[in-house]
């Protein structure tokens, strides 16, 4: 069955963003191949923030994201919010659904509350950090709280020299 | 010059213990050589919580902490409440002033808070953390709170297959 991947990049105290969404942290490793990585999803979840913060950068930088179908989570947005994309306001019905049929990986793509509301749903198949060597001291946080201790199993593990990040593939 | 080294095991999530200092998430990796880490150090730092931690650890299990000389940093303890340690209510100038002494390298043991305010004072030379595969949902963050980014550079990186374990230094 396909498999539901929470990848993001991650800094050394635990943020997957900083705090107004910036991701200018993060660094672009020449090492990384981000097509490859693309390549094995063929579809996209967001929580409303994060989708927020996509638009903005696609505004900026067009043509910077790769298309991608994409499901956007909020109780408050309307389909027209949401231009190209498809909006959900019940995550773990449709992302049951998703699973059920047939396709590539699908990216979890953030932030962190989605991906807590699919943990315990336990709809989440994989966590892949990109752990980078910096310390923000503030930002959104990977998962802002959850109701009991998960123990993970390690899959994939990768240095990347060049920027000292630390590539780590768990599964649950 | 002596290093300090915070030097902690860390969740996936970024906490270095439970909400009320659990530490049983930490799994006791068989090729983890303790005793040559523990060689290493001379000294140890420690913040209140985590001295109350340390002192509960060793009312329960006598002989469990390896000793070496320990400095505790409070501005609310007196020097009765540190059996067999050294009581600080300056961080800054106490550390500042062993950093200056000869000797091995000093272990800042935790917590995030004693590491904040030494990090902010430019006393920090490498951060160690042994990142554990567990999401504890909730806890003792490794670092509570910075006032501006701080970027590390990779110095040494291992992977413990037998628990999933990935051990990483950096220095600042």
């Amino acid at each position: 069955m396909r498999r539901v991947r929470y990848s993001v990049a991650m800094s050394l105290d635990g943020y997957i963003a900083g705090p107004n969404g910036e991701y200018d942290w993060i660094p672009m490793d020449p090492d990384i191949d981000f097509g490859a990585l693309f390549k094995q999803f063929d579809t996209r979840l967001m929580g409303r923030k994060s989708w927020d913060e996509a638009q903005r950068v696609v505004a900026e930088n067009p043509g910077a994201v790769m298309e991608m179908p994409t499901y956007v989570f909020s109780r408050t947005l309307r389909q027209a919010d949401c231009p190209g994309a498809i909006l959900s306001n019940d995550a773990v019905k449709t992302v049951a659904e998703l699973k059920a049929l047939q396709g590539k990986d699908i990216w979890l793509w953030g932030g962190g509350e989605l991906f807590q509301s699919l943990l315990e749903a336990r709809l989440v198949d994989a966590v892949e950090l990109a752990i980078v060597p910096v310390l923000l001291g503030k930002g959104i946080p990977m998962l802002p709280a959850l109701g009991k201790r998960l123990t993970l199993e390690l899959e994939q593990h990768r240095l990347y020299r060049k920027t000292g990040t630390v590539l780590v593939r768990y599964t649950l």
